[in-house]
């Protein structure tokens, strides 16, 4: 099945905004395979903006002429994807990310250019023109590139049959689209068709839906048309954004499983912001890095790297290579929150292996404290646990004395 | 002053909705000079989609191909506006109808054409781009030609100045600005600069602001940013919709003064709907005409013709010409209702010059009946009344016994 | 009829609280036979709590015993009316208002008192008890004596009835029905019940209805059903207050006429506060209260006077004595505001007899400034103008060079 | 620990309403110790109105003549519970449940009896009165008894110590608080004191709100201070009303745990209704029960019968007593949704000691339908399965075709 597990990979947003270069993804490709690929790392996606020869940073510039074939279908700027010269696309990129054993994504926005409409090209395939397909009324309130479409005519639906199929061709594995996830009602159709393509393209691809946060009253839609869904808006290195993560991963939890995952957003750690000539590093504390991880962990969503992977530091590899932390992710199953205030909250999570549970416990507050997780919560008792950041064991009740906004993660053995 | 009195006139839309041709602007105006005039009528209005060749019907055709100049100015499709031939664009028609005693008015969206945008095109007299003007997130919700302005830009100004100033050229003297009255708080702004543009263009010009329902507590903006506004959504000729039109007026009728009028929408009358190639007649019942034109004139609103004019049958002739009744929108001041319910309402109106005032009945229910005005309500008595459809004379009690949906208005002279 | 003009007099809320005696309230007549009464102030009202023997101040007393009668309608304390004792209720206190010319009204609070539930008392000339009249899950959210009523119940009714006719049989002129006005939907019913009992005891009565705000969808229910309600709830001495009634008279002016008065609640001024032992005065300035007398009649608020009168000051007198001033409220109509900022109002009034108009010009704001009428508003024109706070006559444009919160208001005679 | 897992027993309001007797709940008291005991149900209780003599039907009297202590403390019955004369209230009757190996519970009302207030009764072993605890202006909705307390005042907390140390001398279990759990945020406050006074009275009680639905927002709230509470309003034998429960289960699932449990509340099975001279049977069909006993199991929600257990009929004996669907509640954790549909849901929940977990299907429809559960949510597979309300054995995917509103649920062991 496609997303049996939580996707984990990384995304140039947070470290090159929408000015990624093939040379950028190539490198970062090159240092996943060499150093995270054995923690089950595998996705390389490329952002947003390929299409456009002129962005430089993470703003978005209107009107600007975008990289189009004669069918309104985005393809990547040469000047910034070189390999993609002579009409091939990324399929070059996509077949190097492949050697290496990896796997390739892009980004695209939900709709079809506005110049393809104004233009009326027409669309592969199909006897309809993208102009009949848009929807002049349906923009994208941050983003100026497309139009929406009139998602109940059949020219929407082989607008983006024409989209998926060029990305099969390709070699595409993952794509990730935006300006979609949040919009429901307005947007319900037009994700039905986006899936519909996914699915009948030819080739397995995760589908991923931005930006959050998408309305939680959705979720059995959520997890019947998309792999992933993004839960809050852009995630940041702000502990106060972090902190927000909790009430919202109690909300979704109960929604995570094999093909359906909420998703918390990127990991924005070590190397980012890298567009704009100087020198930039995580604001986010160790210890918050830590608590993220352990909260995206116990909650099983996807895991996307934010930072330039080459630039990492001894502390940000480690931190991407605790195994038996990231094994959670593939090992758990029904995790939820135990108790939350505004200072402290723990996580429970079984193992699906019966072997035993993890769990977790995190300081909220700005202070140093001891933290405990309830004795009456661990039902089953806790005779053998092991503390996965730092090694330590346990046996009966589980505290944690933590810096401020730090945590905690026990693997319990029966 | 501009608009000291409510301004009366026609408009284009009811009767030819996006497809007006300049042979239909003639042979209306050429009516109300012979037939209307001489009471007031004066505005000759074309409403939108004149710069669109292929218009036809009252939908809009989205991603057409507008007429515009190197500047991004939409001008008249010369296919339906002949002597536009030449760059000349309004000039000669407004010249045609100044030359008959009347005046000449057009609709504009708010915003610039999109393509001027795409396209890049200079602002006339300007150092900036029309698509340094333009938001891209900024479209209406059902006409696909335009973007918004980025309000808070030079260029923004600079726009709608080149516009309004080749409207004065011209020889415009009212402009229906739609797209923009109900679209308060992002809206604000833009009304504001639009505003600017029609004082600073060297001719005075009746500033009208569509569609409603502007919001109520932007009462004072409204007021002082613009000559009138609407008060509802498109009218037409539907009694729910009349019925609706008290609720309306009451929390309006406190707002309407000298240069400041809330505007109930156009007058369905007569022959409406003359696009779709076969005659068609306001649905309304002469009753129901009676009682929109007394509620307009109590509450002062604005007054435009819907109707194609040289179709007026000699009812809607003396409908549209009733001296007395027509007298109020100058005469009076100071209307409001008296009480109203689910079957009836009054209204009263003070004559500004002190010799009376004017006291309207109006039957809202399904069924005939006899409407009193209550005499406690003639605060200064009643001597002397003439009820101003009928020609009736009274003194005490004021009465009327009315067929459904019909309305009485009776002048007090002291 | 009843209520003809906006009601004038004396109420003992603001400087006795719950702890008014008969002592002051006929001290209270006494000054106003003297003083006032031939500016048309009028009615004496006692205020909440008479029946209530240990009321001291302000505050209400939970689970008190409350003097009543075998039918459990209230009578007042005898320590504190003590010519009430034998059971002749306010006869005599009422008896001698009528004997200065004036008019005695009471306050009430909606429902029947809780004990006279709970002791399961006869009404009065009804075979039903008072716990089948009242509703045990109705009680004020301010007020602990009483329960309302089950209105759909005939014995709703009765109970009502009984009092009203006991309070004719008193000679009560006025009634102001309290924990009522603000209470829609769920005292829509029990408000028709009171105003049909006042209407059949045989005793003509203003019927007075508060606190406010009472809802302005409900107007046309409070006109058919009161004689006047509040628009706000309690109005103090607090410039923050007098600056917050300007939206609702804007709102709530069109329902002002004969028998129905929009209430801007009593005007606290003079002394105030008088029950704590200690001298209390109005912390209105002078342009202040100006201000609030201003508005008060060019809205036709009912006029509530709250200080202590026999402690007024001569500015205090000279305040309420504005001869030319008061007769605003008897001699226009239709009056509405022109136009409102955060700093300023104007207000225009036609004079009922159409010899000419008033004109009102508010500064809203903490400086001095000039304020002007907009000379298009004067319709009519203005070529006498007297000012009726300071005498200065004027012609043509109308200014005020007005301190912090003041007013000026014209009469304009044609 | 307090409620280490679900409570479990019967209650008398489901069949006896505000009319419940001694005799009722001896008889229910033995059935239960004889047929139920062994399979986990051990609390008896006493619904509501035990302390009013004239009590006949479900409905409320008002104003009705409570019996009670001198210090306003409530007492039952004696009419009704002949063993509470001799000021013994509930001693001899929970004497005699404890005897059957029972717990005896009671219900109450938030706040004190109006009549205590009114009287101005002492407080037990407290300086206050009953009136200075109480606020006139807090009522119950529905019942007509009781005033709520000034929960910032210590003679609030000194009127709740003195009825739960009263309710410990009688030697009750477990105390249903009713009027307090939808009603945050007013009664927060007092949901401490009432929680503070039973965790001091000297004996465990299990602590119960009522009525829902509890604010999901107060979670952690309830959590802390309560051991189960309501998620719906009264739950009846309506099928809407179940169908309805699947959206609350969703949301709430994640807060069950040791020591506190969201109710669903009680079981409306077998004889019903029974105070109204006539009998009266259960509506749900034994689809909707094998449905509604399933879903409550796998939330973990607490079990309270609501039939008249003497009047059992075989099927609902049964229903009560499948041993290993009841061990859900004491075997299981971190239950949650895996989809659901307007037709379908499915459930899973691990076992604690890691043997295996219980997987859900329901057929939400109103036909029959065959129901999978999803292969992929059966993370660690599915090799033994047994179903636990017919005994079928199964191997990898599981799939039940069930009648309209029938269940299944499977017990997997690895």
């Amino acid at each position: 099945m496609i997303a049996q597990y939580p996707p984990m990979g990384w995304n140039s947003w947070d470290c090159y905004g929408a000015a990624v270069t093939e040379e950028t993804v190539r490198l970062n490709a090159d240092y996943m395979a060499k150093h995270l690929k054995e923690y089950g790392w595998e996705y390389v996606v490329v952002d947003i903006q390929w299409y456009q020869p002129t962005a430089s940073t993470h703003a978005y510039e209107p009107f600007s002429d975008l990289k189009m074939d004669a069918y309104g279908r985005l393809l990547p700027a040469e000047n910034r994807f070189p390999s993609a010269a002579g009409g091939r696309g990324f399929q070059p990129l996509a077949d190097y990310v492949h050697s290496l054993g990896l796997k390739f994504g892009i980004h695209i926005m939900r709709g079809l250019p506005r110049m393809a409409a104004h233009r009326r090209l027409p669309i592969w395939n199909s006897a309809a023109r993208c102009d009949q397909a848009a929807n002049p009324s349906s923009v994208c309130a941050w983003n100026p590139d497309m139009y929406g479409t009139k998602a109940d005519l059949p020219a929407a639906q082989a607008y983006y049959d024409s989209i998926f199929r060029l990305y099969a061709d390709w070699g595409v594995d993952y794509v990730k689209c935006d300006d979609i996830a949040r919009e429901y009602p307005h947007c319900q159709r037009e994700i039905e068709l986006i899936s519909e393509a996914c699915r009948n393209c030819g080739r397995d691809m995760v589908l991923s839906l931005s930006p959050g946060p998408a309305p939680l009253e959705q979720a059995e839609h959520l997890k019947r048309y998309a792999s992933l869904w993004r839960i809050t808006d852009d995630f940041w290195d702000d502990w106060r954004l972090l902190k927000a993560m909790f009430e919202r991963a109690e909300k979704w939890c109960v929604h995570a499983g094999p093909g359906h995952w909420p998703d918390a957003d990127m990991l924005p750690v070590g190397a980012l912001r890298q567009c704009y000539g100087k020198p930039d590093w995580t604001h986010f504390t160790q210890a918050e890095q830590r608590t993220m991880m352990t909260l995206w962990c116990m909650m099983r969503s996807p895991l996307m790297i934010g930072g330039d992977l080459p630039k990492n530091d001894a502390f940000t590899l480690n931190l991407l290579t605790n195994g038996p932390l990231l094994a959670i992710e593939k090992e758990s199953w029904c995790a939820h929150p135990v108790c939350t205030s505004e200072t402290a909250c723990c996580w429970i999570a079984p193992r699906k292996d019966g072997t035993g549970c993890y769990a977790a416990v995190f300081n909220l507050s700005d202070e140093a404290q001891t933290v405990a997780f309830p004795d009456d919560a661990l039902e089953a008792g806790c005779k053998n646990a092991v503390e996965l950041w730092r090694g330590t064991a346990s046996s009966g009740s589980l505290t944690a004395a933590l810096p401020p906004h730090d945590a905690a993660v026990w693997q319990i053995t029966y």
